[in-house]
């Protein structure tokens, strides 16, 4: 017997009858001989009416009453699920954040879970009973509803297993699992059986969006056992574990890429000791995230070009800042580019492995791709290039990595 | 300075242009230095959707699941309440039932108040914090949500205001008050300024929906003082209070009528002791409620007629019972006739004084009217007529009581 806690989306629970199919789906695990704990995300579309509410009457709201609003969307979902169970013939009964309760700090609209209180409901869950629990919410030290921020429920699963020593968390969403790369555009697109915590998180920040960040670090913070499978389809997904679990590692498990990238390069900034810190200082100041950054070799000994890329839709004000301090700086000229696209080469295997990076160049190289920033993490390499050469650097370097399918 | 507990219901908080004229209201009632809690409904058609999921997944369903959807309804009003009202500048927090807590019974959808904690509200209203309280719901023994049943913000309403000696409790609603009879037949019909909770108790159970019935017993039994007035104009409506408090009693206040009723008549049915037993055991057994009764003298001493009225809704099922015991009964046949209604002159003033009902009977009569049923209670007299005399019979009796405005 296993302990098992079950997650579905706000797609997976977007109707009556989709519920329904969740409560079937749920029923079967417990007649597999498991104990199971259920954790669900508000119908889909319910979120965003409560959110556009507050905004319509005050664009600036107090978080505390934002929580209080948003989070009904999964109470809802839990006493709907709990009711479809019992109809099933299945015990059943929902738990509120506040009921549990799921403690978090008191940052209300992004709170964090501090604990969890789970007695109640391992003695329940002993006796048959299914916990049905919302998701995106907890209670925090000031005995009000607290949320996670949007896609919490992710989160609020992985937390709830930890707590309850499950023996995995299965996270049912839109896609069947986690690819090698995105197969919209390579065809022969893999499906990994297994994915470690570090190759997730170092997928997920680069645009796979099937699991939440935080819920993958929480995940590897507490060696919770994930599963990403299909609410639709009746099959095993990608488990993302601990590297001891996976036997056979690849080399290089996936490739990622992100769009939402625009280069800036500000030409001949004076090259003394402290340029950095006052181009970057204000840049963090005004929010804007920079990613990669690369100095070139100063030529004349006073000036240098420098490169770094930020989100696009962080590119205007990066350059209204830059802008600003121009005088201060004492570049000569900025130029930004927004057509480019960051290709990210992601495994384990790498750390033990050189040659990784020289075959990435190579391959994209032999494509006539020029590489405009390369970056580099324990088990990453990632180069910018032009955007159009998107679909033709994927293919290219799913191949020559040996990923392709048979 | 006054403490006031206001109640808005669905129509008055149905979109977010209404939530912020409530707000725009509150906030005056605050600034006339006034102590202020607000009760309010769920948005108006909300929780018939919510009704109506829970009856799609199972048409019996678990009712402290149906509680945890239900009271969602409220908590989303409460919330964007308290974020209009911090937008207008005037400070505000939403309570949940189970925050402050409201004490009720375990029986889930149908929950009564046991007891209401408020020394954190009473020292926040102090501090000039407006207190905004979702209605209808509670938190049961199991600590668990529980609502009140249909209508039940009002209960809510007035609960508070005796937990928290409130000065008055103000409903309002889409009518501006309570009339002397309906004004969409009598357009003569007058606003009251005051009515004593028997009289309005009367006028509810008859037909006059301003009010909850639970709400007015329970303003009655804590001497709660109640203000019906209307959420869109601004003008004082009716005062529901003590008898002592009304000053110049009318021997008449109002005229009450309910078209909801269905008049039986078993004939011949054998005179014998235990025979009315007989005839309403099974009834009640089958949730049929009896209201008017009349058993005509035996001529021959062996049997009688026997008449009495039920709800429209419940004709078919009380014929369909009747009509299996009509063995044991002994009756020789059945008349039904649904085309009656039910007239009620109700004052208290007729407590001390003759003659209230012989002038119902001559001014129906000199109508022409024939009276069918007639039955009494302190401040109140019923008749059954004839359907058709309906406006006729409301519009006499008005204008013989005195009750025509000028």
């Amino acid at each position: 017997m296993a302990r098992i806690v079950m997650k579905f989306g706000g797609t997976s629970v977007a109707d009556i009858e989709r519920i329904k199919n969740v409560a079937n789906r749920v029923k079967r695990e417990v007649e597999a001989g498991n104990e199971v704990a259920v954790v669900v995300s508000a119908m889909s579309g319910a979120t965003n009416q409560l959110v556009a509410w507050c905004s319509q009457i005050a664009p600036l709201h107090d978080a505390r009453e934002y929580d209080a609003v948003v989070a009904t969307g999964e109470q809802v979902t839990i006493g709907l699920l709990a009711i479809a169970l019992q109809e099933l013939g299945q015990s059943a009964r929902s738990w509120c954040g506040w009921q549990l309760p799921i403690h978090t700090d008191g940052v209300h609209g992004k709170a964090r879970i501090m604990s969890i209180e789970t007695d109640e409901m391992i003695a329940r869950m002993a006796k048959g009973e299914v916990a049905v629990v919302a998701g995106f919410q907890g209670l925090g030290p000031d005995n009000r509803i607290s949320t996670l921020g949007r896609g919490g429920s992710d989160t609020s699963a992985v937390a709830l297993a930890a707590a309850l020593k499950a023996d995995r968390c299965d996270i049912y969403t839109d896609v069947d699992g986690v690819y090698t790369t995105d197969p919209r555009i390579v065809a022969k697109a893999k499906k990994l059986d297994k994915i470690t915590y570090e190759e997730m998180l170092e997928l997920a920040s680069v645009g796979a969006k099937v699991l939440q960040t935080r819920s993958v670090e929480m995940a590897m913070k507490h060696s919770v056992r994930v599963q990403v499978l299909s609410s639709f389809e009746d099959k095993p997904g990608t488990l993302v574990c601990d590297e001891d679990e996976i036997v056979e590692k690849e080399l290089v498990s996936g490739i990622a890429y992100s769009r939402d990238e625009a280069k800036v390069t500000l030409v001949r900034v004076s090259d003394r000791p402290g340029v950095a810190a006052a181009i970057f200082g204000p840049l963090a100041e005004a929010a804007v995230n920079v990613d990669m950054i690369v100095q070139n070799v100063s030529e004349d000994g006073k000036s240098t070009d420098l490169t770094f890329t930020v989100g696009n839709a962080d590119l205007e004000r990066a350059k209204k800042v830059l802008d600003q301090h121009k005088a201060t700086l004492g570049y000569e000229k900025l130029i930004a580019d927004p057509n480019v696209v960051k290709v990210s080469v992601i495994g384990v295997g790498m750390r033990s492995h050189a040659g990784i990076a020289q075959k990435m160049f190579q391959t994209l190289a032999s494509e006539g791709i020029n590489i405009q920033v390369i970056s580099t993490s324990e088990i990453k390499i990632s180069v910018l290039i032009e955007e159009k050469y998107t679909e033709l650097a994927l293919r290219a370097l799913h191949t020559a990595y040996g990923l392709d399918a048979a």
